[in-house]
């Protein structure tokens, strides 16, 4: 393992000055760097690839806002920021960071407009459908907001902001950030990797790089602003801090090694929630809805309406696999061929007993739990997890089961993956300027992370958009602090 | 929060010098101060306290030893380091450290002799009940290794080794283990806390500490082994790192504060699995295994006849509560009244409608869910769970619920806590010899760790005496290491 620890100033020469260094030009480098230059801050940006993008270039783009957008607005949605905390509150947690979201929620009709500014388009349409993202240009989309619980703690309003493309919009979006940083004068130093931090007097005054085999040596007069993504490329890092990610797929471009974490940790930075995750079954919600999703034991678990990341999270993190959905043949008709993404059932049988045994289920699980999902939905009730009426209807034979990792676009088991994957949620510990504490509380001068190298808003949960969503608030908070020096 | 960053040695002017510097008197520091002294080491032990002990000295005192000891031999059990690897490997994981705990069980037997050497007596018979700990002398007894799926994993041993005393025998070993760490040679200062590593050329030399008003400076010329404890008393720590504890009750002597964990982490340590807890429902296993266990839907999740470590850990982090033991009137007859220590049904029913009724459970679930129960019990099966078939009889009416956080020595809502209670098992990243590890994968030279101050063995789960067990163990290896220099 190459050293993380920290370089003393005295000990090197410095190849390149700015006031502002932003290490890593993803989402919430690029927001960083966008604000610290409109604030007059002379801004460099180091991009370990050969371009820039990172991991939030090849993600689906969704944006968590809320609390009234102009899109919100032009599909009928009357939200506040107050319900946007409460549902995110309930949805990000246990324990989502109370100061952060506030903040978040508060200042989210401001950030779409940001983003609008940036030149991010978004269609002021609704996608009504289930599902992990729209494959039409809408705008909108609902996020499990109107699914119990989180219909009893908020008024439902959707808040899956998405740049107007088809699928996946983080090109779009890394695009228009990229552009309105480079415009604000930010200058993108490609193909270089920060290694260690420079110290001076307790303060963080630069970084050492790497570009191919030289060793470049950057000051940063002001600060450094570290938006490096998360840790869920570094098999080491998960083992010791977040061990459940092993051996799933990995949501990242391949360069989310931890260093930033890395190397201000060896600077003395303390770090939250190191083992929090995103984690996500590939499943298809359109299906899943209109059937029962099951695990190895053939016991229901969850509302199937629920957002999918959070049925992905409560199986795999809480649950014994295998998981099935149980679906019908009504229902699989219901489903739209587009929905389906090719994933067709491995398993079939003309009674819910023919099925569990083709699945392997204990004897009688499937049976009854189907028994007793009919019997409440024959009533348009589901006294257990509370789906909404609409998708009750009595399930009847035959039936078909479908893995639940068979999924989208190849990161399931359709591809070459395992059928879930997932990154890293946290990260050093900042405040909501994104300054890093040490492990005295106190903050480390001259030094400030954003992105998943930081804790940011989330808890235990992990609803999609808000890992984008608040890499860029506190991105854009921490480049304008940082520009203050 | 006061500073626990880390002082130069050039800022500080020495009151007491030796060659290993052991920090808390709990038993990983009493072993390690044993060995250190037993090695011809000057050693010094700082005590926080007004006496020796810490948590170790307040805990049940049990000791997780197997692969042949002689108290296993005198009950008739033919134990294996190897069958002692793959059960811990097992219940212990996922992702146990396979490294650390390859060593442990392969020296147990070694490990036992030295306790034995120290003075701790242990009687050479089994408890055969169901149970926390003993309420006898016995020296033996069953920890889960013959429940499903560990006997199916491993040959089945008794391997929770008991000091001979009643209920609670930390007192005992704690007492056994400062006497044989004095009589070594190891002189300890209490009522001093160690605020601050003292550091020179990247080398830990010694620590500044706090005796009430006054700060005291020990230089260590060999090393300094950190044996403070873990953080479950720390709040905001476990906000940070581990945040399922919260509001939960503490294993603890009120000492477990992290300091250990964050002077070392300010000093450039790095750490390991800080979310990984321990915690437990105080129920009685006496009881639980007579019935059955359901979540706040209805549902069983697990063999009741499992160690009951584990059905807690597997309720409390991973299903949805209130959680409930639901036992008829000849199971109820079954049980010994030393073994109810005082609990009593909160809920009855003549029938399994009435007391779910009486529950809030969700209609038809607790019916289902013992119709389900009883129909596989009188084929003397339980396809779900493989519950073992001594304790399976079909449950008839009338019913009662027990909540299984009311336990034993009022650490249950009986007296003035929760009901759940646990303590962390993160820490820092260590050899096997107890080095701390820096966030680059090097020794910090000079420091040392051990007991929950460190990660040891444990992966996700826990079982009683492991933590006495590997801190006592890698406590030893740490002193002996650090007597080395």
């Amino acid at each position: 393992m190459a050293s993380v620890e920290p370089v003393g100033a005295a000990d090197v020469t410095f190849d390149h000055e700015c006031d502002v260094l932003v290490v890593g030009f993803g989402a919430a480098g690029a927001a960083a760097a966008q604000e610290a230059a409109a604030a007059g801050a002379d801004v460099l940006v180091l991009e370990r690839s050969s371009g820039p993008g990172g991991t939030s270039a090849q993600s689906g783009g969704e944006l968590y806002l809320g609390g009234g957008t102009e899109v919100q607005k032009a599909c009928g949605f009357d939200d506040t920021p107050d319900d946007m905390f409460a549902f995110l509150k309930a949805a990000l947690g246990p324990h989502a960071d109370e100061e952060k979201l506030r903040l978040y929620c508060d200042g989210s009709v401001e950030h779409f407009e940001w983003f609008r500014a940036c030149g991010v388009p978004f269609k002021p349409t609704l996608f009504e459908k289930p599902g992990w993202m729209p494959y039409t240009e809408d705008g909108l989309m609902w996020l499990g907001e109107n699914a119990w619980p989180y219909n009893t703690i908020a008024k439902p309003a959707p808040r899956g902001h998405r740049p107007a493309t088809t699928m996946f919009a983080g090109g779009i979006l890394m695009e228009k950030l990229i552009g309105a940083a480079t415009a604000a004068g930010a200058v993108a130093h490609q193909d270089t990797v920060a290694t260690n931090l420079v110290v001076e007097d307790g303060r963080v005054v630069g970084v050492v790089a790497r570009k191919f085999s030289d060793r470049v040596v950057y000051r940063a007069r002001r600060g450094v602003v570290l938006t490096t993504g998360g840790f869920v490329d570094n098999e080491d890092m998960l083992a010791d801090h977040a061990p459940i990610l092993l051996g799933h797929d990995k949501v990242s471009d391949g360069t989310s090694d931890g260093s930033g974490i890395k190397i201000a940790t060896a600077a003395g930075a303390a770090t939250r929630r190191m083992a929090s995750v995103e984690i996500a079954l590939t499943a298809n919600p359109a299906v899943i809805c209109r059937g029962m999703l099951v695990d190895g034991l053939g016991q229901r678990f969850i509302n199937e309406d629920v957002y999918p990341g959070l049925f992905s999270h409560k199986a795999v993190q809480h649950r014994t696999g295998p998981f099935w959905a149980i679906i019908d043949e009504a229902g699989y008709e219901d489903i739209d061929e587009a929905d389906m993404w090719g994933v067709r059932p491995v398993h079939a049988g003309e009674t819910a007993t023919e099925l569990a045994e083709s699945l392997g289920l204990p004897p009688g699980a499937l049976e009854a739990t189907i028994e007793t999902y009919n019997r409440h939905a024959e009533q348009g009730e589901d006294p257990y997890f509370h789906k909404d009426a609409k998708w009750l209807r009595p399930l009847k034979g035959p039936f078909a089961a479908i893995d639940p990792r068979d999924g989208f676009f190849g990161a399931g088991r359709m591809g070459a993956g395992t059928g879930a994957g997932g990154f890293t949620l946290g990260g050093l510990h900042t405040t909501v300027d994104g300054e890093v504490l040490n492990n005295s509380g106190e903050r480390i001068t001259g030094l400030y992370a954003a992105g998943r190298t930081a804790s940011g808003i989330h808890g235990e949960g992990y609803i999609s958009g808000t890992s984008l969503g608040d890499g860029t608030f506190f991105g854009r908070r921490a480049g304008r602090k940082a520009a203050g020096g």
